[in-house]
């Protein structure tokens, strides 16, 4: 069987420039990264902005497990089948970080015969997005420490900085460290840590900026930390939300590359999804819909999380809404949900199948709670059985939820098309009319306790002693009515990641706020959030190397 | 006065596809970075491998004074002027480091109307060589802390590991820092320090290596610490060369650009030239000989910094030896190392020509020691009088070397004309026959002495402590039949910034050596050396903005 990377390098590319003559790019609407990866010029963009959007389709998930369920690449699979069965259709994707590249084999492209290309390109440098983020979030720290430095006009609070520095690379040692030692002319010592760079604030809010003004206007509202006096302080008190907008300028641009059947895919932000909303950037969602009559994007993680982001806090800012929600399943995965070890996967179990599909049921019933119409997508593997799959097909009809088998991975853009007949059905004969979970006018405890028990399916909410002191100050500093970004397990709809399945009678803890006031939403900790990944004992880095002619080795 | 950017915006660019059609770079040989900045494909830097090179024309300096030299922007006009009176030239510059542009007003792209476009871009990402160099960087630090964190199997030392993290920006709260801390699970706490990338011996790398092979080669016996037996610990122990030079393998691909007058540039490349050899790319100068006729390249600093390490360093790596060295000097900074305060500078003072003459004249004839032609290049400022100028014309002739007034900031490849025929005129004359200053087969005390008594002018060289200690391991480890990279202060040829002029009568004392095996060179060190800038009180970034269309603002 061969690779992902040994597929990508057998596929023969077409030059971006006419890839994208389909979708009515032309050469001067381009800004060229090589022959194969392009920017969207800020001309083009404004250009098809009253144009009328097509259909929206969002591509979601059970919970994870370590089965995988293989979302990415049912999302290019199912977008290659709509360009197949003649529906003009983009795909709008994030972007995937350096950093675990380096660690664990693996990327974030697709795979098989659905992957985005040049898988090697976009997992490694990419157009530099991430570095250009990097940059202008440890830019904005080398200010605030300078600031610190050069007589403290503003009174920031050194024991009170919340703005970290990032690396987008996989490094534990960077998580704690002390900065500013050695002798006065170094600065003022005090406490800091790195993030990985997608988990930075800067990353959420290219993500959601519309265009360059409103990337600046976000980069002000941030939060860096308090005074002495407690009150905060934000990017706008330093005066350098200018400076860091020219370090993004062409980092907003959104990214044109291919799959592996030449769809047009706009790949483009990635946001860490359980710190942040998890989706790819508005502006490529946007650009997208205004171009193609079908868009496919997709949210992180399962539906209870990266679904619940995309509708709650992401829609808002596109120009419409989705116009049907697609949930990724394998029938190894609800094995796993229905008790069965990774070891026995192999091993037929219908039972298991039917205990699983509790997991699926709420995911399908949560996203008909906003008014969308839902598809289960099955992604086929080789163990599958055909009284697993008739089982599940059994159980799906009896919720009157469309289900179809797809083997995209395989059989790439035909493994597809009855899914993308499927969707196409249902998205013509059931009109989607959505509604937000809750509104902006909602206080914070509200906004959380909808979220638990309406998509989680928990009892209630417990507030930890600092998030209810949290809770006063931020009404106080006008926070309170920003959208919830939950920070959760993405492994249970409950915060304990070992309870599979859909679990009842649990309650959720939030344990701390942190604000991402420049983002524009307050993000909820259930318990100890990863923001800075480790690299294993046997790193991938180790296989990895690079031809005399350039051809990269090892990658995947 | 038109400033620097509001010139450069005022250009109307070609696009590098046309730019380059004059030294015969088709379009298949180009990987474009949007319609102005491209690299050059392996395949064209295989197909011209064989290419007879053209002339190579070195620029330097005299010492550095805060009244400038503007050695970019002579190097700049002088290729225009080149390709004026019908000469096929190409220039080769280093790339600027983002950093310093948040940090000071001014970049590193020439001035006036002597400038490489788009300067914006080459300011800020460029084509993103910089941000894989800090990936490499600190991906190497990430894994050699992940090898300490699991078991450690080689044995470092962690009190002397000696590779360094980087950063491209000015931040000096980086300096030391302390990293690993928090608990068990984020590593193995110790003492590390943050580099401006620049510093990075991996740039120091990328522009010595001639193709992928020898950056692998050359990545894997960069030394990284110390066991704790004092053994070195190279990165072909940590086996991760390959992974490092995936990282690179677009990085060490030349980038082309265009000056004003759209003669063709490649701009490659940005050590530092106080720790490391401080020029642009092998690569780059060896693609531009062997596609133009002639190549204008510029090296770091003062001569006795900068063309020392360009002669003695980098030539051996190069197709050709230098035909020609421009030294270029001002009469303001002449007047300076007369003794003229800066305030003073604009009152006419012929002595203090004459007096800082001996500045010029020892820079002269130290570059006449490796057999290569001279000719002197005045940088015209408006407040230079005429008898300043014929003070300084007359002392030229009565040293033999052809001198010129260029006033290629003001008047752009015009202005460098007369200076573009002497320097001609004296090629075609007087050819070249370079003789290095010392022998690889030489040990690092004769290395160093012959630099200190027949460059700087110094008597005699004193060795530390730690340096003597040094040189005895260093001969164990069989480094010392390297090349020696000399760390001093740019301003003076002594190691005291304050002694100007052409002070004799000093002695040079070695602090410490740094191993720099992967670049292939032994830093001396003969004092601090800053490799990591700070930001000042008020940093340009207060300054900078984007316009809603992408136009940069306040960046120069």
């Amino acid at each position: 069987m061969k690779s992902d990377i040994e597929i990508a390098q057998s596929v023969t590319l077409k030059p971006i420039t006419e890839v994208v003559e389909q979708v009515g790019i032309g050469f001067d609407d381009l800004e060229l990264y090589g022959k194969y990866k392009a920017k969207l010029s800020f001309d083009k963009i404004e250009e098809v902005k009253n144009n009328k959007p097509g259909k929206l389709i969002l591509v979601t998930a059970i919970n994870p497990t370590p089965a995988g369920e293989g979302k990415s690449t049912m999302s290019i699979g199912l977008a290659d089948a709509l360009n197949k069965i003649g529906k003009k259709t983009m795909i709008a994707l994030r972007e995937p970080s350096l950093g675990p590249v380096m660690g664990i084999k693996g990327g974030a492209a697709g795979g098989g015969y659905a992957q985005v290309l040049p898988m090697e390109d976009i997992n490694l440098h990419f157009t530099g997005d991430m570095h250009a983020i990097t940059t202008a979030n440890n830019a904005l720290s080398a200010l605030i420490d300078n600031h610190l430095h050069q007589g403290n006009e503003l009174g920031i609070d050194q024991r009170r900085i919340i703005w970290k520095r990032v690396v987008d690379l996989n490094d534990r040692a960077l998580r704690h460290v002390t900065v500013g030692l050695g002798s006065p002319v170094n600065g003022i010592p005090r406490e800091d840590g790195f993030d990985i760079t997608v988990a930075s604030e800067i990353m959420a809010i290219l993500c959601l900026a519309t265009d360059l003004e409103d990337l600046k206007e976000r980069l002000a509202n941030i939060v860096i930390g308090y005074r002495y006096d407690r009150t905060p302080v934000y990017v706008k008190d330093l005066q350098v939300e200018g400076a860091l907008t020219l370090i993004l300028k062409d980092a907003i641009k959104p990214n044109l590359v291919q799959t592996i059947y030449g769809t047009p895919a706009l790949v483009h932000g990635g946001p860490f999804a359980n710190i942040a909303h998890g989706c790819n950037s508005v502006l490529a969602t946007t650009t997208a819909l205004r171009l193609a009559d079908y868009t496919v994007t997709e949210a992180g993680f399962g539906a209870d999380l990266g679904a619940e982001k995309f509708l709650d806090i992401k829609t808002p800012n596109l120009p419409t809404t989705p116009d049907a929600i697609v949930v990724v399943a394998t029938l190894r995965a609800l094995k796993m949900h229905g008790g069965v070890a990774k070891a026995d996967l192999t091993q037929e179990n219908v039972q298991a199948v039917k205990d699983g599909f509790a997991n699926l049921e709420r995911h399908v019933q949560n996203m008909r709670k906003y008014g969308i119409p839902v598809v289960v997508a099955i992604n086929e593997f080789v163990t599958d059985t055909a009284d697993e799959i008739n089982a599940l097909k059994e159980l799906c009809r009896s919720i009157d939820v469309p289900v179809e088998l797809a083997s995209v991975w395989a059989d790439g853009a035909d493994g597809g098309v009855d899914l993308a007949k499927t969707l196409i059905k249902t998205i013509e004969e059931n009109p989607a009319n959505y509604t937000r979970l809750y509104d902006d006018s909602d206080d914070l405890e509200t906004k959380i306790t909808k979220i638990v028990t309406e998509i989680y399916g928990g009892k209630a909410v417990t507030f930890g002693p600092k998030a209810k002191t949290q809770l006063k100050q931020f009404a106080q500093f006008g926070w309170d009515k920003l959208p919830v970004c939950m920070a959760k397990t993405q492994y249970s709809f409950s915060d304990n990641p070992s309870q599979l399945g859909a679990p009842t009678d649990f309650d959720i803890t939030i344990r701390e706020f942190v604000p991402k006031t420049g983002a524009g939403f307050i993000v909820a900790l259930t318990g100890d959030v990863m923001t800075m990944p480790g690299l294993p004992k046997k790193p991938a880095a180790l296989n990895m190397d690079v031809a005399p002619d350039g051809t990269a080795i090892g990658l995947f």
